[in-house]
């Protein structure tokens, strides 16, 4: 693989990341050595996915503490203070918050900063094994030739392994089937363009980027397996925040009989909020919208409005492909019974 | 109004077009002198929208005939060389072919290019009475509050008159309603952000532009009273083939109860077209997707499919606005029952 979306560099206690603003066009890594920059970058989207975004908190919070060691004690404002600056970078994405909570329970219990490190790599060595687990059980339902339709960047740059749902579409590339992925662009930071076909040409998969309009038209004329997409928070029933557009690409798949999974770590589910309408949605600057590289797209001084995600009703979604096997409805009563058979934490 | 869509010059028998490829940073007119350079402009989007199509191509004929005659007999070649050009610009909007029967209905029984140049200012006159009836019935069912959601550009911009839908928004807003309303970007060209936020901000209508992928979310959690639409051709049982993002905006519609219109001047219904699913829908060229401006959204050498249109079944639609007044399912007998009483061409 010609990129690498996270490496932690001891020397400096550095966390380089690849800036994926500058993507597809070029690859250039940025290299953070404060948490406050680490919000930063994933503030302003130089490392965006969910889980991306919680191994690179958790890793802002060890360079809180070893920079707070260095400077010596006490090291538990520095951490607060981290902790604060880190836990309002994003709102939407709950793993930055289970990974900061994991964080926290530790140095809250007096952990310092090789400790905190240790613990942030066990977290990027995990979403590697979940990433896995995830697409293998995908796997296992999957016909020897199927069409996907995707929405966003779920692959190797939303995470530190393979991906979610990008990664089920490369695993079963690799695995011999005969794949095809319609890539939803993903207006307006256009991640399935930039980013999902970047990396399904890295590997080979044979693909089409089409705009999100397109999704309903083409499933209908066209022959579609499945759709299949990531997720940022789950609540407890089931209801699934996403990138703006998978609840218009979940409604074309109702209506056309494609089943919709969302691919799905457990870390992303929150059993503390019971649906999707406790969820709060990111609203992000209207320039996002007006302007595209350098192309202005509207008049001067027009208004725009710029949800960045939005809530998957549970109803439109035929299953939850997590780590430990495919979650079917009803996902209240399925959810529950998968945290309370292994042990999960049960909110937060 | 300070641009002009559309305009016939007698002096060296003219059709001088709004340049709509440049708005809505510049407002520049092209004159165009041969039938053959309206096609042109039809197949490259200089003028869009079904209803100035058509009217475009009818004074396409008439300069077919006016050249001819200045050229000398025999005028039928001539005729039949501008029709076909004309006719092979652009597939999926019918106004093109029932403007080009129209015309041929009067050349093949011998009329002249003052006469076909008459038809073609009939054509013209007839767009902006429709649209004011269209606007006049929907004023009849809209609360003095109103917030629309509408896709593509269906104003002046659309067709020699106010528009379809947005003239519908447009003159709620003049009859002293207060307006809102989304437009949805729609990608790949963006004639949601580039001309309708365009002609709303010249009429002073409060609205915000969002990404095509954001409707759902929306509905869901915002106001919005009305989705309205045009059609570029409306099946006998009323499937509406319309620009691509259509069909996904009325399942967005559908799902959070909020009724879905689609404005439709009588010439853009075809008869003879018995469902949605005998509808050619254009694919058009993948860089539309590719590059936006002057900037590469997506890898070099990436692959890109770019249907252009969709169908949105008739049982996503709440009603038909036509000019004779407002249809309600059943479509398919509603439609007949119109086209009897009003003495309207069967089909073409």
């Amino acid at each position: 693989m010609a990129f690498r979306t996270m490496e932690w560099i001891e020397a400096g206690h550095c966390l380089r990341l690849l800036d994926q603003r500058f993507l597809p066009g070029t690859v250039q890594y940025l290299d953070l050595t404060t948490p406050e920059a680490v919000a930063g970058a994933i503030r302003d989207m130089t490392v965006r996915g969910a889980p991306a975004i919680g191994v690179a908190a958790g890793f802002g919070m060890a360079q809180a503490a070893l920079l707070a060691e260095a400077a010596g004690p006490p090291l538990i404002p520095a951490l607060e203070a981290a902790d604060r600056v880190l836990r309002a970078s994003r709102p939407t994405a709950v793993n930055l918050f289970w990974a900061l909570d994991r964080m926290a329970a530790l140095w809250r219990a007096g952990a310092g900063g090789a400790r905190l490190l240790e613990e942030a790599q066990v977290m990027e060595s995990e979403d590697i094994a979940v990433n896995e687990a995830i697409a293998a059980h995908a796997l296992s339902i999957l016909p020897q030739e199927v069409t996907f339709f995707h929405h966003c960047n779920t692959g190797a740059l939303a995470t530190v392994g393979v991906g979610t749902a990008l990664g089920i579409i490369r695993r079963a590339h690799d695995s011999g089937r005969k794949v095809f992925a319609y890539l939803d662009e993903t207006r307006p930071r256009l991640q399935g363009a930039k980013l999902s076909s970047f990396e399904l040409m890295e590997y080979g998969v044979p693909h089409a980027i089409v705009v999100d309009g397109a999704s309903a038209h083409i499933m209908r004329r066209h022959k579609v397996d499945m759709a299949v997409v990531g997720c940022d928070r789950v609540a407890a029933n089931g209801d699934t925040a996403n990138k703006i557009g998978t609840y218009n690409l979940a409604l074309a798949a109702q209506d056309n009989g494609v089943p919709f999974y969302v691919a799905c770590p457990t870390s992303t589910i929150d059993l503390s909020t019971a649906s999707g309408d406790g969820i709060e949605i990111e609203e992000r600057d209207a320039e996002e919208v007006l302007r595209i590289g350098d192309a202005v797209i509207a008049p001067d001084g027009a208004p725009a409005f710029n949800p960045a995600f939005d809530v998957t009703p549970n109803r439109l979604i035929a299953g939850l492909i997590t780590e430990f096997g495919i979650l079917r409805p009803p996902f209240d009563v399925n959810i529950r019974a998968l945290f309370a058979e292994r042990g999960l934490r049960k909110g937060r």
